[in-house]
């Protein structure tokens, strides 16, 4: 069992739940904590060693100890970073798997490597189902210190599906770019469909989606997702088209300025996004204004 | 083997060459013509029948007859069809597998139909790889008749990868946006790789495609090109980057148009196209110039 670790898990949400359970799958044992208990609990009844506290679950690991946080971006990850930074040692490994901005992971790494503590910045796709059965991680720290840990995500990616990307921050930017070119295929493949619908055809959309997801240059998840969706409901009638962001398709087009890096269509997606979750719109107002002023064409008028 | 055809090929460029060798592997029997009377002979010696010019392989073929035109979109293919109406009768069936523009494959189904012979609008997908061993295939037509070709369909196509998708029309159709579609996807995909390049990060674009490509959301066949592609050549140094296009996303944005259909991802990445093949750009002059009236702003002289 030399290449089996334990590994000291922080959140159970639906990621950390899933990897704690990928984890025990793949012969290494794992310390779990949750503000939850009962998600705590759960996982004690199917192998994971229970803790109720950050302490407590240090304490249940060996040296060098090896912690992962799975918690929400943001301020949880800062407050239990802090905290961990004051109970574990020289030589114990932190792995923040949330989707944290790079630079948040840069100063946070540069305060934990300063006190001894190897810090690694992971970017974590594929879903619940790939922390369940196989995710995708894009892995940036020490590269020395990466080696030790290496076999415990050999064991729970998808065959290729790990990659140590470089020095602190590399894992968190790839993942953020991955998440920015999500949203511009997502975009897409949506403008396909809204042309689909508009045509004079009747298409099947989730029959077309099969066809699209089997052999063609297009095909890949988010087709498959797409056949999924549509599976469920033949026109989506039951969902409204308000497209809410969590953050990473913004940070890549702000990146993108920062680098003066021309991607005019991950923007287009983010501010379709921002269109979306508007009924009506200020800039519509003001060209409807003005092709009234120049031209005297009509205007919608606002009902009561 | 009541599920055979007989396929009369017409066009064996890269497309139409190897979907005669997928046919002849399924057991289907083919009639092979093209122009390039070695491409005939080189089928011939792999098991086609040799015709040298479209009304020997007319004569060749059973009623109801069965011919497969993969030639290139344009006048090619209208000559082709032009030719045949005037050979083929009642009964026989015409697979038009070319990129055509769906307008002028709804033009071309009408004529052919009121002559009685069937007509089939036929969007491929999946490259010379899918022709060979399985590709991806959007059929318009008449659905009753489509049962006669349906098993060629299923023999030759991955699994999964053939729709009878509608009317005539509606099988072109569907490629043209499917191609639309592979236009947001790669520009997508290809700004990501733009905002690694001008990072602080020092990437292995190779292993980020292979990340990229096993077990995240974005993972698929574009994906796997990826890879490929910066496995031959770490940095794309030995290539411009021009991006040619070829009609389908430009026909699907004046669809779009037509349709009043909001596609500005689809648009913007055709735009970007465009602006690929110009070193310089007069709406950079003007740009510059109108800078340089208002502001004073510098402008960067043009070199004898």
């Amino acid at each position: 069992m030399a290449d089996k670790r334990q590994i000291g898990m922080i959140g159970l949400g639906k990621m950390g739940y899933n990897l704690v359970l990928n984890l025990l799958d793949n012969g290494h044992s794992a310390v779990a904590f949750d503000v939850n208990e009962n998600a705590v609990k759960e996982l004690a009844e199917k192998g994971a060693n229970p803790a109720f506290s950050i302490k407590e679950l240090a304490e249940q690991l060996t040296a060098p100890r090896i912690v992962w946080v799975m918690v929400p971006a943001g301020d949880i990850v800062e407050n239990v970073l802090e905290e961990l930074s004051g109970i574990l040692e020289t030589g114990d490994i932190v792995i923040e798997g949330g989707n944290s901005h790079y630079k948040d992971s840069l100063r946070r790494a540069e305060k934990m490597n300063a006190r001894g503590i190897h810090y690694f910045d992971v970017g974590t796709s594929g879903g619940m189902e790939g922390a369940r059965h196989g995710g995708c991680f894009m892995i940036g720290g020490d590269k020395d210190v990466f080696a030790h840990i290496e076999p415990v995500f050999a064991d729970i990616s998808v065959e290729k599906g790990y990659l140590y990307a470089g020095a602190n921050g590399s894992g968190h930017f790839l993942k953020m770019v991955h998440n920015g070119i999500e949203y511009g295929m997502m975009q897409a493949i949506a403008e396909g469909y809204e042309v689909l619908e508009k045509s004079q055809f009747d298409y099947n959309y989730e029959d077309v989606s099969r066809v699209w997801a089997n052999g063609s240059v297009i095909r890949g998840w988010l087709m498959d997702l797409t056949e999924r969706a549509f599976s469920k409901d033949a026109k989506l009638s039951g969902i409204k088209g308000v497209m809410q962001s969590s953050g990473e398709g913004k940070w890549t087009v702000e990146t993108a300025l920062e680098l003066q890096a021309s991607a005019p269509v991950i923007a287009m997606s983010l501010f379709m996004r921002y269109r979306s979750l508007e009924d009506d719109t200020f800039h519509g107002k003001v060209v409807a204004a003005l092709r009234n002023e120049f031209g005297g064409h009509a205007v919608v008028k606002k009902e009561d």
